[in-house]
């Protein structure tokens, strides 16, 4: 049995870790983590699991829980992480980090978008990027992932396959998002009242948003080239679920059953990812409370463009549940195992 | 292996047991009936199911079916069940009704409520009412399971304990519902359009709904006397969920712990039943997804009066949750195997 | 033209009255007070009225203010206004406070249920409560207005005729009220974030919400008995609107055309009071963005009760709509000026 | 006083176009037509106007109609109005066309896109394309005008600045839109059933939109060179309002100033369009309910893009706003008219 250790437990997607590895056979929580509710039954705070989990929130004692536990999960802000973390606890848990505090290699990269210094570069290089259906082997065998972003994730798995054969020049990449409002968090703000968000649609973070940099990254390594797009996220009024519309040039003419095959190639077996069959286009409600990730793509002869199109639940494989099938790749389990819950429709 | 067969398979009840079963380890579906949608891919018209079920939807033919299967469930329109069921079918399989075919033992009263004849009111008197909390012992006997309705189930849960024990005068009893719109089926309808329920909420069937009947039937089984309510059901611009706000007089003075021992005796040792602590009352939020109910009570000494509050999902423990509850029940199985998944909230 | 200050202009009920009297042809703003957001643009924070209101928000000065403008509205928190408020601003200008603080005659009874001491008793009795439909003539002679809460005045104009002409037992009445989200202000609390609202519905302040002593003391008027009930809000996943259902047992029989005939006798000259047709339940969004009330009832021959539903806008009736309509009155001007815009639908 | 007609009045768009006549000073509509609901109240199908319009349905006779009116709005599928259109019914009205029949010039591209035989082409040519803020003068003069798409206007208003001054590279421009649910129109289909739009986002009609040409047509008129672009809309959960996110490389070094410089010089004294302040991104919440539409535009230096967006109501100035906007110019008014009602927030 796995014991995991949760910190920032009382946030959403802490709580979706949660819910997760209470039906993972092979998991147990023995810690939930949260500074706020420190000493307060967990199911008072988050009252779905009221009678589930009998446990009172914890504090963030990073070294003590990393002496009672095999894996550690943080869903912090920015820079708490980095600011804690020691070979110590390296050498006592694994921990699979839900910010972004290791996910870009370039910590200058990191600082400027970021705006936080970084406390402990030393061990950006030995983190591994978790994204499973592109690194698993690295994780394998890693101690540390840096769980990649909501953003990043569906943007990546949308469009790695045409750039990783070189179908589409990258220089025309342009990606519009959509995102449910509970990657917004938690907190207490008044952007993110149910009248404020309610009954609109808004594009924020334009040109500026913090998980440019990680795609940008990620799709150069895919490409063997030096990615720079635009990346435009928007809110949009429900609480879960990323819709990915990318945009692309093709570098060379092609048609759907040649890209369908390329698409096909890297991820027919693939559990979580999706390709749609001819013409149907992803939709988040197809993918509410489950891990998988829908994809598919429509060629514009008029336009010589490609539209790359991605779905998935923003808590679950943008965090949560791409966390928990980090954990199972590094305890050699079944990647799916505890994550092959079917979508909740409607 | 229980072999299962499901009639309405494409309805939002029918591809819930669907969603239920999937992460039932004794449990397989052969059967995706629909007749709307006979020979599609059934994860083409449910695409949270697209390469999970790997299966064509079947027609509606319960002798074939009953051929093939342990059980039936029949999520349908009120009459179809009665107008089919037959001393055969059910010599092969065990069927669970999701309509109100076989709920009220008065037959006349179906006919006034529902305004259909009833085709085989021989088997009225055989079918258990499957309110598992209630009727455990009988339901495992059983070869025909009459599933309560979803508000009944909601009602019922909530009053019992006080209406058994005799603390609320029965003819003080109203009953103030609010459901989300899954209740109100897949069908095409203006009034159900998503411009037409959203940013509003109406009451609906005010002194003439059909779940009126069935609530008031099992009220009086409960209460030993014969209950004639009011039940007004309300439409809420959300998917899942159904709250119950009722109100009766006491009919003896109580205060908080008398009334609140009286609920642990009938749910301390219920799993699916939450008890809520003081002053903390039900949200459906709490529960969706999942086929808890949670219930708590306030009393008012200003009016003398107690008010009773449920909150569930209305297509889990209000049909396909109990459903398979039932299941569980009919082939002695732990009641709660595969429906242990916790509420998904956000 | 009536000079208008409005103290509290950025919250709900204050940016609805901007609303309201941005298109009222015979008043102007002169005055957008704010505490929070003290001389920054108002179209700034209000981004609706960028380009319209061309104006700075200023502070709360009650006496400043007073002697630039004839009427001024306080949208502000309980007990703000009974705290400044003196007879020398009621000498300069009208008052019309959109708080609770001198809608309860009895003293204790307001300090009781708020929790607040009362800072200026003194000016209760003098105070008129603003509903229009029944103190019409009180109020055109009065210097402060008590606007109504808005469940008080969706309650009341519900239940008001069978109250008034006896036919209802005011001891059985029972008030189950839903409103919009708008109605919790827009304080940034965790509890009205998006996604802790969407999808989620649940009754608050069980027995005891303080529109309660509102509500009791104004049916108390006109049943002409002492009337305690039970009142239950409940919050909905929407923006607007506020639904009332409100039981009573009749006191003596009745039939649809003699109460039909009861509630025209007193809303069939009222422009904002729509008696809707027989069995047409009203739904919030047929009134949402109008001052209308839509009310009707339905008779339950098997329990001789009454149910008594009414919808209405809770910012504009049940706010800044009805205090301009008290505006109108305090300034012999047509009661509904500025107030006929129709419901904006969908 | 202007007498008006509506064919299509129980549409969306049809029943705006009743909202905003009812207040405006000069207009009176004297026909509700509606081939579904024929001789029944118009304030019985839309209950909002219950009470305040006292008229039944008519029919679609246009013939009989230009009889009788000034004015007539047909808010009618595509191919309605082209197959019932005459040279005597525009010489007894003026007529002012909501569907797509007459906005393109080329018949051939009509035919493609709708599918659709043009049966009257032989009034294309003297349509005039009633875009207010780009065709003014020669709407004033006009007998036939078609009213722009909810997408084009929107579009077409956040980039022509930029488009028409020559900054962007028109081959590079990519139109990411989502528009609220109202812009699917009343039909009962399963696809825009509550529960099936309700926590949901997905792309449509991509590649394949029909508003795709008429943005084109309208944006190489500007750009003065012919534009093929991609288009792509969302469906969005709520039910008004189109969000606009376009992006283009720029021809030239450009910076804020400059470009806000164009801006301003197209839209400076237009009433119903807002340049934003500097960051501050378009919003659907903040133009609800009136004829306003919100720009702004972003640079990325990293890219050389700039990002041009637009939000505005899908109903009102994407339908019955702008059709009003264009009667008033039409019939020698001010063009604002009847149109300056603030957005409605929350």
């Amino acid at each position: 049995m796995i014991k995991a250790g949760i910190i920032g437990a009382t946030g959403y997607a802490g709580s979706e870790i949660v819910r997760i590895l209470l039906g993972h056979k092979d998991a147990e929580i023995v810690w939930y983590g949260s500074k706020s509710y420190t000493d307060q039954p967990y199911g008072d705070i988050f009252q779905n699991y009221f009678q589930i989990v009998d446990a009172d929130c914890k504090g963030d004692d990073l070294n003590a829980l990393a002496e009672q536990v095999d894996v550690i999960f943080t869903a912090t802000p920015q820079g708490y992480l980095a600011s804690v973390l020691s070979e110590e606890i390296l050498s006592k848990a694994k921990v699979i980090d839900l910010s972004a505090d290791y996910r870009i290699k370039d910590v200058s990269v990191y600082e400027e978008w970021y705006g936080i210094e970084h406390k402990s570069p030393q061990f950006i290089k030995e983190a591994v990027y978790g994204l499973c259906e592109k690194n698993r082997e690295e994780i394998k065998k890693a101690r540390l992932i840096a769980n990649p972003g909501c953003y990043p994730t569906c943007t990546f798995l949308s469009v790695y396959p045409l750039a990783k054969e070189g179908y589409i020049d990258m220089n025309t990449l342009i990606v519009d998002a959509k995102s449910g409002t509970s990657g917004a968090g938690r907190g207490a703000k008044v952007a993110n009242l149910y009248c404020e968000v309610n009954e609109s649609i808004k594009a924020y973070g334009v040109t500026t948003h913090r998980h440019t940099p990680e795609i940008e990254e990620q799709l150069s390594y895919a490409s063997g080239e030096k990615v720079t797009l635009n990346f435009t996220p928007h809110l949009v009024p429900m609480n879960r679920g990323i819709l990915i519309t990318a945009y692309a040039s093709l570098k060379k003419p092609a048609d759907y059953e040649e890209l369908k095959a390329v698409y096909d190639k890297y991820y027919q077996k693939e559990y979580f990812v999706r390709v749609l069959k001819k013409d149907v286009c992803p939709e988040t409600r197809w993918v509410e409370g489950s891990n998988f990730v829908d994809v598919n793509f429509k060629i514009d002869p008029r336009t010589n463009r490609v539209i790359m199109m991605g779905a998935m639940d923003n808590l679950v494989k943008g965090a949560a549940g791409q966390a928990v099938q980090n954990m199972n790749l590094l305890f050699g389990l079944p990647e799916n195992e505890g994550l092959k819950m079917p979508p909740v429709f409607p």
